[in-house]
């Protein structure tokens, strides 16, 4: 039987980058090297067997999305990664789950250069905890609190093929198995806005941003509630992921605005950044829409193209209340 | 109902100290300005219901534990705590569990002047995973790959009390009401060794070090192996907790040298040091007791109080093969 130790060094133990951690896996702690002068981000997310993942879900594509929300929230922050640590629960130790986690998680590591540093394994229900660190330079992280009013809103990416993905598989929608698959990619292995978050910062082209976990509505709310700030939302502007284009309007504004999981970003700036905005996007090669505005009156207005407006009735997702 | 945000807002966000985070808890990332020239020390620890504490247990002693062990985990490594992260997986936002969860959770933060700088929470089997940060002067840090030959083997507090009371929570052993529940104290609300710790790495008195979670013998191993040494340890020596000590040899013996869940540290340091090692503890409070040598030849090797080889049948705690 795999012990505790052992499944630790097959599975999670490699060779260590000699830049980043001056110790990693195998100590009571894992010791970083600040760079000098630069701030540490942190967060963590928790993935529940059931709750942010169906159960049987695919090993591999379950180690990138721990990881890949995560990193979205270092993204959102404008944070270049360096490292982060796993705790898991698992009910046995499965050796081809363990191989197909740790590849999965190790091939989206890899992509970003960071390294595990450290974690905890234990028996329980399957749960997946990562807290990842990353580093920004003073001044330069994007607040959820700097939002002003003028700003425009932006959007990277598209958004709400993940949300129908879940509606193909609860049956909510009729979806064919293609479209069904290629929305399913969105739901299972987001993409991190890495690169373009830390541009974003580093350049001091945004003002504020978010990563849309829960819905671009509740989580633009978050920017307006800290911003003390209101905002427009062209609902119609916003880009539908490759799936949802193809489906009715009211589906595609529901989704779009409030769908979830999307793991694009959604930032502010001046709109005297609009070409640095789009010239840094297309320098990362990662699409960007202009959704919005921030204004003085606060409330989060919803208006279609021909700037009417909508009354849409949306939710973003809550863990205790839905 | 309680939503997450006022689950958050309510338990959990507090006024944010000044001195340590730049920014904490309702961003994307915490933000942290590492104090120069010092290296970042980070843990995480993992409880599950069921695993790491009964269902039912009381919620204030759950969230004092919870933090405990991942300051234990600092303690060792002779790092000063900084902050931490708390990610959690609830059944149910149930306010009483929650008042009493972050009471116990925060009378220990305050009492070592650590603020809780972000995290997450969730639905789903109850389970707790704090990630612990510190700092620790490069070159300072008590590793467990720093054993030396001749190093006495020192160990801080008592063994034995925890395992005891989990003894008499299963009744393998008898216990009266007093003895279960002085011994219980000890596996519910465990003292991190932080003081001992960061002053025995901070006056570079001690050389390796970890803290006895699994039992001595198994944790005590993890020195040996990634020191590349042996040891005699005496059995005999051990300081057994208070309700254990009034207990048979055998069961005093097994207990001590690997009941678990001690949370004491277990740490090295040159005979020449002895004086040193004993004024560190009287100045801190913290009694220690030397209890066997480092050895040049592998293995580790158990002595009764007479020097005469004792054959325990001993095995540490591992959550995949127990």
């Amino acid at each position: 039987m795999l012990s505790e130790f052992d499944l630790i060094q097959q599975y999670f133990q490699r060779p260590q980058h000699a830049a980043r951690a001056t110790l990693g896996i195998g100590d009571d702690c894992a010791l970083l090297t600040p760079t000098p002068g630069m701030q540490t981000a942190i967060s963590s997310d928790m993935l529940v067997e059931g709750r942010h993942f169906f159960a049987g879900e695919d090993a591999a594509r379950l180690g990138h999305k721990a990881l890949a929300v995560n990193l979205s929230d270092l993204a959102a922050m404008g944070a270049r990664p360096v490292g982060f640590t796993l705790a898991l629960a698992l009910p046995s130790a499965d050796r081809d789950w363990l191989a197909g986690f740790s590849k999965g998680l190790f091939a989206l590591a890899d992509a970003y250069n960071i390294e595990l540093v450290g974690g905890d394994t234990t028996k329980g229900p399957l749960n997946i905890c990562i807290t990842v660190f990353g580093e920004v330079r003073p001044g330069q992280a994007l607040r959820r609190a700097a939002a002003q009013p003028d700003d425009d809103i932006w959007i990277s990416g598209t958004l709400g093929d993940a949300r129908l993905a879940l509606a193909g598989y609860r049956l909510e929608q009729a979806m064919d198995a293609a479209s069904l698959l290629a929305a399913a990619a969105r739901l299972h292995t987001p993409t991190p806005r890495v690169a373009l978050g830390t541009l974003l910062a580093e350049q001091g082209i945004a003002r504020a941003a978010i990563d849309i976990s829960d819905g671009l509505v509740s989580d633009l709310g978050h920017i307006l509630k800290l911003s003390r700030v209101g905002a427009t939302l062209d609902v119609d502007a916003l880009p539908a992921g490759a799936v949802l284009a193809t489906r009715e309007t009211a589906l595609r504004r529901a989704y779009t605005a409030a769908g979830g999981d999307d793991y694009e970003l959604c930032f502010t700036a001046p709109a005297s950044a609009r070409a640095a905005v789009l010239a840094a996007a297309a320098s990362v090669a990662t699409p960007v829409t202009r959704v919005g505005r921030i204004e003085a009156a606060p409330g989060l207005r919803l208006v279609d193209a021909a700037g009417a407006a909508l009354d849409l009735q949306l939710h973003g997702f809550d863990h205790f209340t839905s």
